[in-house]
């Protein structure tokens, strides 16, 4: 595992200065992009979840989804997706989040989930934890329970995973500072 | 596979009215939802292009990105993401794309594709194509080669698939009206 997660961790791609001055933001189209490492990266997260009884992953817009559906398959699980408000077309909880500067809202559809579904909140990467923190606020709403949250990368520096306790963070890269 | 593509047709929920009057929008997350039924319909897509050397899926935002991720993962495939204007960090090459009223424009990396990689554009839906045709004039510029565009839903009434001639267009569920 230490070999692949290395292998991983050079096809992600530094970008300065996005998307704003002073920020260095983690682009990981390349690891995308190559079939066996976006593979093996699947393979990581999925070999902790196996025997955890995952009914649903969950996904937030949009590179949730490129890692919570892969998941999703993977697991044989279902997978749940939390949107910008507006987007869903049916009836929806929401629940907001905060940015730097001001909040944001995510929606989720009301029958989203099994009842007392186990689900796993996926997510290319965790920085402050303020977008998994409204997922979760998002299974409670609906009565499921949160398996744990599980990332590509963590910025361990930003500490997001206090802000999620006491549900759990798991990632296969960390990151201690920018 | 008729009687999984029967299952999957019913767990497609139509919402009328979204989002704008007079449409009726097909809701495919009762089918995300399901495990089993969101295992089928990657299957069945997969199936056809288990054996065309495919090297690469490209899903455009933010839907696409749940199929074509899934379908990418589980044909090995690298994936490649096409997104809207100033969400992708590197340098990039656009294409324009027709709305009913306007048009838009869909972005791409300049080095998100291999030298001639083969590549299948997957979606969860195809309506009148203008998405897909972008995504092939970015393929194009790219160097790649399109093996076929797939979809869970072909709205055929629409003729999408005239537009993408000479590509192929794969669907796993036809609806010939509103």
């Amino acid at each position: 595992m230490e070999k692949d997660v290395t292998e991983i961790r050079k096809a992600i791609r530094d970008i300065p200065n996005f998307p704003k001055p002073g920020v260095v933001f983690k682009d990981i189209t390349p690891l995308l992009g190559s079939g066996p490492l976006f593979t093996r990266t699947i393979d990581l997260l999925a070999d902790r979840y196996e025997n955890q009884k995952v009914d649903m992953v969950l996904g937030v817009e949009s590179r949730g989804f490129i890692i919570g559906a892969a998941l999703a398959y993977r697991l044989g699980a279902g997978f749940c997706i939390v949107r910008k408000p507006g987007k869903l077309p049916y009836e929806t909880h929401s629940a907001s989040y905060e940015l730097e500067y001001g909040s944001d809202i995510l929606e989720v559809h009301r029958d989203a989930l099994p009842p007392r579904a186990r689900v796993l909140i996926a997510d290319d990467l965790i920085a402050t934890g303020g977008t998994a923190a409204a997922a979760i606020a998002l299974v409670s709403k609906l009565g499921g329970q949160v398996v744990e949250c599980a990332f590509v990368i963590e910025l361990t520096f930003l500490r997001g995973r206090e802000k999620l306790k006491p549900y759990g963070v798991f990632s296969l890269l960390q990151y201690d500072s920018e």
